[in-house]
């Protein structure tokens, strides 16, 4: 299964918020999903990734995530990637780069002072991740 | 009113975690209260702040927490760190430094790759905020 077709699919759902989701897979399963409710829920932790990750936790009954992954298709911000490293989740997959906010490559790298070292590829669909946010802020200019 | 005392109130409370405790604060009334209740609910994102946080954006019916003021008793992590400055608080008061996984002194700070700029103003009633943690970890030794 493409677990970031997933993410995608969850990132379209996004109504007032900038597209984004994510999607937690365990043993090839999705436990868990959620797309970016930030301005819906007017709560700033509810991004797609805190929300995939509680849920995650909520069905494993563990705040561990060992031997899971994550899908998101843009790259964490410092919350997101310090909640993603604490888990414990093994690989982090992320479709679109952000050169702003990202908290493994362009700005700072979270993994330098965790002990735990999930690790990261960046860039997958990168293409189809940068065009959902490129529609996105077409539409609200 | 000492804002720091009611923080270590909230910390005080703290049962199965790591002791600590976070108010927000708004023209003078504390407005959302909370401890770390992460092992208690299984959930990685249940820090004092996060929680805190979220109570004060569901009171204020806004996830900008303009005109807010934090008083945490340890040093936030990079994941409270950035919900914090993203929500705009404007002044943020911490106990404790944690010199693992502080987000604003010893391991990096996220400020430097923030558009918010939250004042930090670190070591608030360091000593007693020290005692706190220093007697949670000969407890579970």
């Amino acid at each position: 299964m493409n677990y970031m077709n997933l993410a995608i699919e969850q990132a379209i759902k996004t109504e007032k918020d900038i597209p984004v989701g994510a999607v937690v897979v365990k043993d090839g399963e999705v436990i868990a999903s959620a797309h970016n409710t930030k301005e819906l829920d007017n709560d700033i932790t509810s991004h797609a990734e805190i929300i995939a990750i509680r849920k995650a936790s909520k069905i494993l009954n563990n705040w561990r995530l060992t031997g899971c992954d994550i899908y998101v298709t843009l790259e964490p911000c410092p919350m997101c990637g310090w909640a993603i490293l604490q888990s414990g989740i093994k690989n982090l997959y992320f479709g679109s780069y952000d050169s702003n906010y990202g908290a493994f490559t362009s700005n700072c790298d979270l993994r330098k002072i965790s002990n735990n070292k999930t690790n990261v590829y960046g860039g997958i669909q990168e293409e189809e991740c940068n065009r959902i946010l490129i529609d996105f802020f077409k539409t609200i200019r």
